[in-house]
């Protein structure tokens, strides 16, 4: 960590900084610019040591020089991580694809998707049975009804399934009928539960939160590999700018940023991240060349008639064809595509 | 609802399009513009209809006429809404200050504070026990112990308690000691929370999430609302933009801005909307110009031994003075401010 | 456009709208909802009728239908265009790309860098020679002596040249030089500018301002194509967020999105784009699996001696390896790449 | 300038930084720490030898330390700058109110509207004459004729008259008739425009940036001040956010920071601020409170009928209003204001 002190801080600010460091068990080395003093500060961890120093006297700045997070971190783990679960690999090399509608709707309708992602190459299926909708007048699931359907089609497919957890009370449940629990990126900052999918043991499917930075995004992802579980899938889902054209902005750089940042494996999501239905085939074909482990893609038998986020469904049809061109370029990029 | 059809929509595509608009219980009224047709759909509902006409074949976008939200909206309820608890109040007139550190870290700590807020003219107490923070590293709080300590420094000043509660368990626990449960901003999406700090029936202090529009911010009031719970009050906290000088953007724009559009009572947290010490005070002076019905602002006796955010904490001098600046300054405008 | 009352709106106040559309020679259409009526206006303009409604007693808001440009619009024209300048050939399935360093720094630099973006495959050289810097104490580009050396390269390679123009008055002197005149992103809204550009009847590169929508961004293009000049291609270059792990964020969903508005065509510049070296190669590859018709993209010999962003310039290895990958993705999605 | 290493960074690889740092004329100082190596790099300039650096292999970041901007800086002029022109003073103590409509319109229009000003204590008569619109299809100024009648309510009221100026070759023309060159949001980072304002010898009232940061904002001012031009305001006009219930978003703690950074005069300017004349007096408040040393407003006898940005406008009552609160909190802050 450096303490940059103002220009014409005292010999007694510096000197009171240099107190504060040796406080909190850390080693200082002073050095004098032409135009400021600046107090290096060393053997720094990662508690909020840099916040302790922010305030006192004469001090403009501290930078911090090492990440604030650990397990995450390709310092700790150079090897990229690979999350298998069923048929589904995402990482090292392996680029598996998740879809499915936004809700389950009813059997009929699961069971059809499931066969179709399925069929197309699909290793995972994504069904909302716990949804979070922002507004309260707005559909909510099926609740665990949605969970049976889901494992139902999971049984006729051997598709691993991926659904939402929405509260800490309700993770033993839905572990029950799930392969992978989803955080949302609502609850991306949301602890508790951040720490029930950690204990839970299971795959935990992480989303960015919209307005997270890539240093908070690996935080929360900390908060889960704490309890010991290190199946952990960071998702790219968009960020919120101020674009109106898209319902989020989908940032594809963080996937190669956080290939040399992380070891975890990269999920993108086009469907939420563009919330077009015309946008989502050609941004996903963009997250496979920007390389990608993993794509969650919404789908839907008659996207008009879905009973939620329709706007930003595939039809079957659109989805296998965005299947065939993404299997393409991840041969190029050197991936090995879905099953 | 306007249904917009794109430029050269056939009359099969709107004739599905008025089909679907009835399947839904609402009456068209098409109007055949000069280079467009849009078709009003009319009886608009709030529960998702829109996504329903978006995906149809030929239609370029749906515009909403009616808010999203209802029990919020000065369309119901045109009568400024007051939260009173203890000797705070917070709207139609009344402007009520609650400040305290960011965590509660001692016994001594937060009676020293209790009795410089009350002093200065502050009728709510602020002081996280159970902290959400953003590395699983950084301090935590002081949990059910911090609760006690609020409650004894609530019982020794009559200060209105206000603490975070951060998931729907923890809910009666806090309960039992806080007046006013706070939902921070991380959380402002997370419904089970909101549910269950609603049905508490205890006064809700509902920060607004970074990244959230307006919209957003008042549908979440909206699921606390639902229950039945009519004490909330929003908190405007600061959003995240570009700007990298301030931690956060405070735009204060959004307290007039939400004052004609809903009746709930308007709080500013200047602390986190700046993220810097030296530029609280002439923010909540700004935001009691703007209109605020309440302020809560970090304080602490010794910023820089802080345990959590010391780097955006006022000095018990500095909050005086801000005090007295934004007492003058409500009268201009007509608040009758703290005790 | 559709102008929403205000619930509760009078009779008196609706009859006022009614008298202004007719005033500005449109025709009205009153639909009465059940909590709103709204009226439409027939025969809409692009001229700022919409705003001349909006601050009418009683309305709430006023709703365009029609996109505001015109002859940018695939409304107006729906074959896509393409912008061909000796073998550079961007749009209507071509993909040419245009490399270089960031500034011209001297002519051995210049021509080994020309060599090599032939050799590869690029049929643009790009290199600043007037160069707009956010310091103005830092290089600011060799000027005329640039445009020579910049001319002496195309000569040798066959190359277009594209490099940027600052100001009107300099639009002769560069358009002597240049094969396309590249319009920065600081200058996006610089309408003179534009102008000027457009009536030198060059090919005009023009870059995304960083917080320019993309009304604003083909509402700017529309300046130089109102001059007549319809060899306009747009540029991607990146817009302004809080991420703060690139120097900006690029959303390439702005890819798709422009090839249903627009019939112009769309390059793409992950060096600004990214601002990171090591994230340029993967980004580029993304943009032309997203669509892209272009690639603008600065190389240098020896990036870390660059007198200017060296820190996103690729090694010469690094981009004929980027090349090679391009064009393989090109052919997935149906591009004829390069030369 | 301090050079973060990467974990595992070679001996090699350092002593190749520390010889870079010393062709630029730096003298470095290494400090070994327990997991990174980092190099400070001391007699830092301002000129780019960041970018040279962060290129070189093994580094991970360059962090400076210095702020790029140097004339405008508080380290190099401690004293607050006050601009006067006429009875027009801004800064030092003086908050001077600049009002007027968005453009020209007529000779009555701007008569009537000067008087308005003048008597509600204003010192400045805002008024485009040269307007630059988004759309080229907009009503784009009166140009000379507007600058004319400009100048003759100027005569008649002893109003300060600021305009905006959009391209270099008009700065004489301009410079002519008004008293302070208004380079606009748009323009920020022209730099040719810059520089022609400045070598004017005329007060230059310069528009912050919808997407600029601070430094950005610093480093266009510097472009004029290094021309020997001091009289230098800058004004807050608002950024670009995801918010969309305002046109821009108002960040009033620019104020506060600016003036702890900078010596030089700020103005704001809550009509473009908040693009809602609704939101325009409250904000105007606000930014007193905040500490502005200047407002400029948008205000017109009929804003419906308003040529360009009515929705904005305040009217002749509502800007009374708004001048006697503003007069009162100044009071509060310690500002005289207006004449």
């Amino acid at each position: 960590m450096i303490v940059v002190m103002k220009p014409g801080a005292t010999e007694k600010q510096i000197a009171h900084v240099i107190e504060r460091i040796q406080d909190l068990g850390l080693r200082e080395h002073v050095i004098v610019g032409t135009e400021r003093t600046v107090v290096a500060a060393l053997g720094e961890k990662r508690d909020g040591a840099k916040q302790a120093l922010e305030n006192s006297e004469g001090v403009d700045k501290v930078v911090p020089i090492l990440a604030p997070y650990k397990m995450a971190s390709t310092e700790v783990k150079a090897e990229p991580t690979c999350v298998e679960v069923r048929d589904l690999k995402v990482g090292r090399g392996h680029l598996g694809v998740i879809a499915g509608p936004c809700s389950v709707e009813s059997r009929a309708q699961i069971l059809e998707l499931a066969t179709l992602v399925r069929e197309a190459g699909g290793a995972g299926l994504r069904g909302g049975a716990f949804k979070p909708r922002t507004s309260p007048y707005s559909f909510q699931g099926l609740k665990e009804k949605g969970l049976e359907l889901l494992a139902e089609a999971r049984d006729k497919t051997g598709l691993a399934v991926v659904t939402e957890v929405m509260a800490p009370e309700h993770v033993p449940l839905v572990a029950r009928y799930a392969d992978v629990l989803q955080i949302g990126a609502r609850n991306m900052q949301n602890y508790p539960l951040l720490e029930a999918a950690g204990e839970s043991e299971m795959p935990v499917l992480l989303k960015r939160g919209p307005s997270a930075t890539m240093d908070e995004f690996l935080l929360a992802a900390e908060y889960v590999l704490k309890t010991g579980n290190t199946r952990v899938m960071l998702c790219e889902r968009g960020i919120r700018t101020f674009e109106d054209h898209t319902r989020f902005t989908l940032p594809l750089a963080s996937v190669p940023y956080l290939h040399q940042t992380t070891h975890l494996p990269i999920v993108v999501d086009p469907s939420h991240g563009t919330g077009k239905a015309s946008l989502v085939a050609p941004m996903a074909v963009a997250s496979v060349a920007a390389g990608a482990d993993g794509l969650i893609v919404e789908v839907h038998p008659d996207p008009e008639k879905a009973l939620s986020d329709g706007f930003q469904a595939l039809t079957p049809t659109a989805f296998r064809d965005m299947m065939t061109k993404c299997r393409t370029v991840a041969n190029v990029v050197g991936r090995k595509f879905g099953v």
